[in-house]
């Protein structure tokens, strides 16, 4: 519980930009855990001591404590009987339908000015999509977890600005280069004639290069040093975002007072007590002494824990196998993915965690994974899977019988770009907003219509009723919000080198993301509790091991899937002249057709030679159809690229990370400013005593 | 300052196995930073307030601002003129010859009792090298700075064991493995005969393969599956070590009171004003708001900086090409080295930083990136390219006219190795010893020969003049203890692949090393200041640095150095009957004599074909001596293997350093007990009022 000391002049850049006439400015005022014998310390008004969001905590620490029952002894306990005597109790009888804080006043046009209608006026409104948000007052208003989240979710918008930047140019570059250059001019070219094996066993023709003639151009877009240099920038870009939130949010940590932030001793969840209700085992607490309920650690937590784990991880290879084997196309599996998250919740509560935080980084940890796996497989299967086993001709690796898919004629680099298209502009703009504006919307509709409540009726009923109305916030609520974040963080650093534009229409859902999201928690949920959370929590350990994923993500891709290398290669030992001149005559590999053995019957349609994409002998080699020398020359290149790409890029990333403070310096002086001014009073002030 | 609050039961480990009779055993005690309106939390004897350390850190504290002069406004004041004032200045003038806390007692045998003698007999003494360091004596006599050097000094020794026993089965293995094995078999068979080209262009004849036998036989003990499967245990043990530490220094700062240790607002070095006493621009310091001079940043503070690390880049390349190019086979380049680290604190003096810590760290990197070239570049240049760019025979390559090195007939792997095995057993255990102990023991003989004093007048001198006769204990003193550990480190760390008894040699030299040191403080040193220091600073990040080093160089030596992973290929891809069988015979490349040029003259020596080591076509092919189709297949799978090792190494050190949490769970229980117990006193005791 914090009070003024002492104002100074510490304004911050978005204070600066805010219209102060609608949000009052706010200094920023040295603050101090309050102690009673330091009085003389703080501010005489007392009405300031604590704000709207410190008080509706105070509330519900009272009321989740209060018993309601005649045990005097068990007054503010924390001990076994908790869900039994509070306010969740009375709710679990009936008693209540319902314990939530209230909202304050109506956010509609024509209400009485409020804190609630200002914010959603010059904050969740459309027309302010460009401007800075109001934090302090979000945080005011909702407390400094959903305040943190949106304070990072606005960071997150800022930071993809350069990024989207520079991928418009590498996507202009890309555009520039692709028609006139080699390969495409030479598949294009009417005069060659390239005659191709079958892409599949059965029904598959022979068919002619120059159908892949667009797709050739299109991928030269996106494959091309332009790319290169992108993906290197972007791994940059992915330390340099998570240093620069550290600073930032030491920044807000100490802005809001969270820098020494301790949490209360945390009670056990009710959900826990309850389900140790039959365990007879007691043992004291370490810290407070208490006697609570207690599993015997290798006898009960070791055999569930493994149990669930593994559960987790069966499910997850599941996943895979399914994406991979049967239904490679499809964006992701949203009926499985339903039942997955129920069964996770599940096996969360049998973990019988303690705490509320054990309890939800568990959960996060499960959801994110199996959300990972279903989103992403699929995508890597196109990347670095497809069309990579298959074999050759008249010797195709088989898989339960079936031949191996192949990529499409223009190869699985522009398969890729289509993929990553479709869900960062289709799934991620537009179904995920739809989802989360227009079926809420709807549903509201839909009550009403059953309901029959007239707009005057719902005016002027009490703020209670009408807040019961809306839904309520739930604990899971801001874990969706960060998982749809941090996925497609994911997307636009791990596949980057496939395609450039990500991180632009990252930017652009996520300028409509902010808005979208202030809209829903202003007026379409219940007031949350709020709560004091000093940062973004798991999810850091997560954005961090995905941009570390990114490294080696891009440079595979580059490697493996691009044809940057074998280009390179050409180029620089096998071309005559030292360009990519007859580029695709000399690596598509020649196969004989009177090779093609058993129930393959495309022999028949009079073509003596066809063409594959392989580095292999010619039929006329004494080890014909082995890899040939080239083959082995290119995938030297390619590991040695891997090899370079990845040690420059840690070696970098560390150093960036290593130089580059996680407290600013000016924070740090302030800091020390404003121990130095405490220490300073409380001298004279003893001193004078 | 801290005073005892509660006793309660907590031993640690240490203090367990220390004999009870000579150190009497210490309970640890809840502590608390003194506040004088709390005065009832503390114990009421005022004499155990502080202990022996802290009160020379007081004494000091005063010293250091006593102003000799009548103006009466500068007393304590940290402002400019605190150079002119002080005990130092002082002594600059003459009127002290030195100032230096005494050390208590003596430590010789029949001198009364002390815990310096103590600490001599029951830590230093040779007797002692297999017990446990009493590190809270040490800590409460020295201070924490040096107490946790021992600390760390200690527990490195300890994990060395691990390493040692697993490095000796590594080697056993080797040793049992590498006579009967083939390419040493078929390297020694009577009957085959290789004729090798020659090594150099004068001079040097053509050789039969079965001299290098031996080599071929020893460089097998280290170049086998063990030695992979020891590389990737080592990099394991870095990452633990690394990750135990700092669970060792979380429990060492909670024992001392270092958990929650700020700084206090550190003084300008008086050296730093002194400098400054001509600079006219001052500057209020943003915290104490007292005046300061001043160095603008951008005009002053760049162009220092600038020249400042240029110019040791520049020393740098110059000892890389020295080592390099000239003297390859020396161990180190002592005299530039000397000359070398005079011109580092030269440099770091024009720096002009404020604080002592800043200037630490400067100095401390500077001085660690020279000996790190110093003594590491020869062993890289062994490792990586010699031999490696030399060109082949016909058509070597050359560097100012002259042919590159090639390395010995058994191969870089086994010259590597000796390398090594100089500097752990030579240079570490035997040189880097006999300097520490003999010399300052040589030295204090001659100044007795020459100022002929007897015992007797040496025994009954007061303390202060026996105590000035000991060198002092400068600034830097620890710094070299830290480098030549942390040098070691990184010898046993980024070779251990070349070399798997280094964790074993390191061993024994620490094992000797503590006492070394103990020695030296307790008899040759001066007593110093005791200085609290929270942890072992910017070491840390060298450490990290070095152990991420470590995991991209053993993948480099086991791909590129060893021959490990040509057998591999050779045996699954080439050879007829899956063994080593024939490696020799259709490894080694062919060259026809009658190809040699100009000004080689071993044409003459009526050979007609030599071999050499390289995968190059044979002379009558087409592309004669180009490479070959099993070179680029070779390169691919060196730079796979780098490419799987990296990666993985990398993904599990990181998964393990997020598994082990920080700080012990039980010391967390601990602090978190300490907080609760003083809150629940206070509580009560307010209410009590």
């Amino acid at each position: 519980f914090e009070k003024n000391l002492e104002k100074e002049n510490l304004y911050l850049e978005y204070d600066k930009k805010l219209d102060e006439t609608i949000f009052e400015k706010k200094d920023k005022i040295f603050t101090l855990t309050y102690t009673k014998d330091k009085d003389y310390l703080f501010e005489e008004d007392k009405e300031k001591y604590f704000d709207n969001a410190s008080r509706s905590r105070i509330v519900n620490f009272i009321l989740r404590r209060k018993p309601f029952s005649d045990d005097k002894t068990e007054a503010f306990s924390f001990g076994k009987h908790i869900y039994d005597i509070c306010v969740n109790k009375m709710i679990k009888d009936g008693h209540y339908s319902d314990a939530y804080p209230l909202h304050e006043g109506h956010w509609k046009p024509g209400s009485v000015d409020n804190t609630r209608k200002r914010l959603f006026d010059y904050w969740a409104n459309w027309r302010n999509f460009l401007k800075v948000q109001p934090l302090d007052h979000v945080r005011k208003y909702f407390g400094e977890k959903i305040a943190i989240y949106f304070t990072w979710l606005g960071f997150y918008t800022q930071m993809l600005i350069p990024a989207s930047i520079v991928g418009l140019v590498v996507f202009f570059y890309g555009c520039g280069i692709s028609g006139g250059s080699y390969p495409a001019k030479e598949v294009c070219d009417p005069n060659k004639n390239f005659t191709m094996c079958p892409l599949c066993d059965f029904q598959c023709p022979y068919w002619d290069l120059r159908a892949s003639c667009s797709h050739v151009v299109i991928s030269r877009i996106f494959d091309n040093g332009g790319t290169v240099f992108f993906a290197i920038f972007m791994s940059l870009w992915g330390t340099l975002f998570l240093e620069f939130w550290k600073r930032k949010q030491a920044k807000m940590q100490y802005l809001w007072d969270l820098t020494d932030f301790v949490k209360e001793e945390p009670p056990p969840r009710p959900e826990y007590l309850a389900q140790l209700e039959n365990v007879t085992t007691y043992k004291e607490d370490p810290v407070t002494g208490m006697k609570e309920p207690h599993l015997p650690f290798w006898r009960k937590r070791v055999p569930i824990y493994l149990m669930s784990w593994s559960i987790m991880f069966f499910l997850a290879m599941l996943a895979v196998v399914a994406v991979v084997g049967v239904i490679a196309y499809r964006v992701s599996v949203l009926a499985a993915l339903q039942i997955y998250s129920r069964l996770a919740f599940k096996l969360t509560d049998w973990e019988c965690l303690r705490t509320q935080k054990d309890y939800d980084d568990s959960i996060t940890l499960k959801l994110f994974a199996l959300q990972f796996v279903n989103y992403y497989s699929s995508i890597f299967y196109i990347a670095f899977i497809k069309g990579r086993i298959v074999g050759r001709p008249g010797n195709y690796n088989t898989f339960f019988g079936a031949r191996q898919e192949e990529c499409e004629a223009g190869g699985c680099l522009i398969e890729l770009c289509i993929q990553l298209a479709i869900i960062m502009t289709g799934k991620q703009l537009i179904v995920n907003n739809i989802m989360e504006i227009v079926i809420p919307k709807l549903i509201k509709l839909i009550k009403r219509k059953i309901f029959k409540i007239s707009k005057e009726k719902k005016m002027n009923a009490p703020p209670w009723e009408r807040d019961y109305r809306l839904e309520s916030a739930q604990h899971t609520a801001l874990f969706y919000e960060y998982l749809e974040m941090v996925l497609q963080f994911g997307f636009l650093t791990i596949f980057v080198a496939a395609f450039p534009l990500g991180p632009l229409f990252a930017l652009i859902n996520n300028i409509l993301e902010i808005r979208f999201d202030a809209i829903k928690f202003i007026t379409q949920l219940r007031r949350p509790l709020a709560q004091r959370l000093p940062d973004i929590g798991i999810w850091y350990s997560v954005l961090y091991g995905i941009s570390r994923i990114a490294i080696m993500s891009n440079a595979f891709i580059i490697a493996l899937t691009s044809d940057y290398i074998p280009r390179l290669v050409y180029v620089y030992a096998y071309s005559p002249d030292g360009t990519l001149v007859d580029y695709m005559e000399r690596t598509l590999s020649k196969f004989n057709t009177s090779d093609f053995q058993g129930s393959n019957v495309n022999v028949a349609q009079g073509v003596e030679i066809c063409r594959y994409r392989d580095f292999r002998k010619p039929p006329n080699d004494p080890d014909k159809y082995e890899y040939s020398e080239m083959y082995w020359h290119i995938l030297a290149a390619r590991l040695a690229f891997v090899v370079i790409f990845e040690n420059l890029i840690v070696i970098v990333t560390g150093f960036i990370s290593w130089l580059i403070p996680d407290v600013p310096g000016e924070l740090k002086i302030h800091i020390r400013r404003e121990a130095y001014i405490t220490n300073e009073i409380i001298i004279k002030t003893e001193l004078l005593r």
